[in-house]
């Protein structure tokens, strides 16, 4: 039996909703792309609803369910996957929280929830909060991201995610909250509870009189002098990609988020030089990432985060405009593909323009490849999508369309 | 309200992928279907995916899907339906296993796993294995299959099947093993395990010795001297058809699994005679049967294997002969059915005349009776069946779309 490979190709927020400005065309109809249009004549549409009908959803819980996990079941809440987008290492059982580094005055009153957007030097802090240490056995984990942004995690026995988020009161001019058990009586929950705001606590004494913030209040800007954790979830107890699906897999992706999930589900992530994750990508370095990929794994993702940064700046000419490098970069791949590898192409979810935001429309799926069934199409778009031959279904059974195109997935049931 | 009967008849395996030796035509596409097609021009067409987009599907789980249960819920490995297939009686809670006679030596090493393929005399041992009689209190139940294999029934009070799968060592050369709870503490998989290894002694005890063992041993053969169970689950607490859907239903199927599958669910399972489970079955027989079925049922089930085997022998012109010969008995039963039957045409799953085996694709669903609102659909096969008005759902509604369109249906809700 002949076994193929698979490239999953995402344009992230790439699919979209009738625009006014391009004569009630998408984007994508709008765009010119003639090599998608020619695999869409070679293979068959159909519309996707990455996770269900109608809902809007993130590029974290699509492409958990376009992997094959279903995100009902097992997302957990931004904090462990905000900790895997940052480069952390993430272990199952984690807790993991999104924080801001804030500024507080003596009396715990939040100055500043953004600490006057910091930008520099929020490393050393990280720095400081790593030296902290454990706190009654548990370990406290802690990364700098963009700005005021950072990544925490907790590590240990007896840990729960059965607590309040009100630690950050999501205001200015009001008190550091104290976190609780949710349900009272929850030990573990209670015993968590306690552990973070020691740690909280713990961070305004090593940051208050950082030699950063000394120099930042001596030039008039508010201190970073307290981390307000939230969001908290427990890292979800996945099975691995390759114990899920019996294949190995390698990740072409540019957004930290996407790259850390992939980590986390031991997809190989590869790197490609001058991948941005913004509209002057290097897609012809993304390209041969992608090759590189498909030489060493059956199955391979690749997102290009353009698409959905142009329709969040509500931008129609600089998302077509994406569109149509990302058909030049399908077109080159091509030749290397045809009659080995089945590709899917698709958008991990819709971010229209016109909202500039995530919508919950349904995203248009091409499948092109060795013994796909061909359908009527003409072109590679929501409309055409909508008659296509695929049909529409959920994005949680995309992992198995495709191991099943591949030959390679095992049998459910004699 | 009138009410109409239904006939669902299932081509096994008769879906299939384009295939270049027909010029990028399906099977079905190839074949001369004149009676379907004329079906499908006064009914109408969708794709079905019997268990879940791109899942690859035994018979088994399909047809528990078809028949209105979901088999991600009740399916519990091949070990309870392997006893339902070979004609067993299996109740509600028993635990079932697959086994194997094999050959081992003094020290339990497995010589052979499948005693030399042993063709002849499996009943006698098997009626020694029965005369073990309880162990522990637990019942002990055995039939002998094709060849080497036998399937093993455990009943009694206390039986879990939360054991390990060690028994059979899959490898000649090696120790039988010794199987265990689980979860150590798990007290009635602890017991379970016990019993089982007790058998698994005892069978070595009866059969050493027997007879049959002696004559092969003095023909130089090796003696199937123990029985290796395997595959072990619980037969699952299902309601019966009837009482699921509310009508009786009657049965026309090849294959002893499904036979089997059938019997636990409560359907009337009836004979055509000539009817062979290969390419030369009588399918002027089944045609008689299955009107004879729908004189006693309102519902029936009819299974005709015969795509499945050519599928499976790779041979593209015998699956093509096989659904023109569908065909034919199709057309003969139409007249019969006009306007009285619903009738469901479809397969379990997908058997690619390429890959040899069951693929996880999409197969053509066609609608032909009263009441059924018409598409635009000329013929039947996979590609009209991916344009068609009924678009595309699970297995698991199908019965239910057929005691809708039967107005036998109790309504969910007020």
């Amino acid at each position: 039996m002949r076994k193929y490979k698979a490239l999953m190709l995402i344009g992230d927020g790439m699919a979209d909703r009738p625009l006014a400005e391009l004569g009630g065309k998408t984007c994508l109809e709008a765009a010119r792309t003639p090599h998608l249009d020619q695999a869409a004549k070679e293979g068959a549409l159909g519309l996707l609803d990455t996770v269900a009908p109608g809902l809007r959803v993130g590029s974290d819980t699509s492409h958990l369910a376009l992997l094959g996990y279903d995100p009902r079941a097992t997302y957990t809440g931004r904090g462990p996957l905000e900790a895997m987008g940052v480069g952390m290492e993430v272990r199952r059982g984690d807790l993991g929280f999104r924080c801001n580094f804030s500024t507080v005055d003596d009396n715990m009153t939040v100055i500043d929830r953004r600490a006057g957007r910091i930008r520099e030097g929020t490393d050393r802090l990280a720095e400081a909060i790593n030296q902290i240490g454990p706190i009654e056995g548990v370990q406290v984990l802690f990364k700098e991201s963009t700005e005021h942004r950072g990544a925490l995690i907790l590590r240990g026995e007896g840990l729960s995610a059965e607590i309040t988020d009100n630690i950050d009161p999501h205001e200015d001019g009001r008190p550091v909250g104290r976190c609780a058990a949710l349900e009272p009586g929850n030990k573990e929950a209670e015993f968590t509870a306690q552990v973070l705001n020691e740690l909280v606590r713990r961070s305004y004494e090593v940051l208050k009189d950082h030699p950063l913030n000394k120099e930042r209040q001596a030039a008039g800007e508010n201190p970073a002098n307290i981390i307000l954790p939230r969001g908290g979830g427990t890292a979800p107890h996945l099975k691995f990609f390759h114990e899920v699906h019996g294949i190995s897999a390698g990740c072409v992706v540019e957004v930290g988020l996407i790259r850390g999930l992939a980590r986390y589900l031991g997809m190989d992530v590869m790197d490609a030089p001058g991948a941005t994750g913004s509209l002057d990508t290097d897609l012809d370095s993304i390209r041969a990432t992608v090759l590189a990929a498909l030489d060493k794994h059956p199955f391979v993702l690749c997102n290009v985060k353009g698409p959905d940064v142009a329709a969040h700046n509500g931008d129609a000419p600089a998302k077509i405009k994406m569109i149509e490098a990302i058909d030049g970069m399908f077109g080159a791949l091509m030749p290397a593909l045809k009659g080995e590898v089945v590709v899917a192409v698709l958008a991990d979810h819709a971010t229209a323009v016109s909202t500039r935001d995530h919508t919950g429309d349904p995203v248009p799926l091409l499948l092109w490849g060795p013994e796909v069934l061909t359908d009527t199409s003409e072109a590679y778009h929501e409309r055409a999508a909508s008659h296509g031959g695929l049909n529409r279904f959920a994005g949680l059974h995309l992992s198995h369309v495709l191991t099943n195109l591949m030959n390679v997935q095992e049998k459910f049931g004699a």
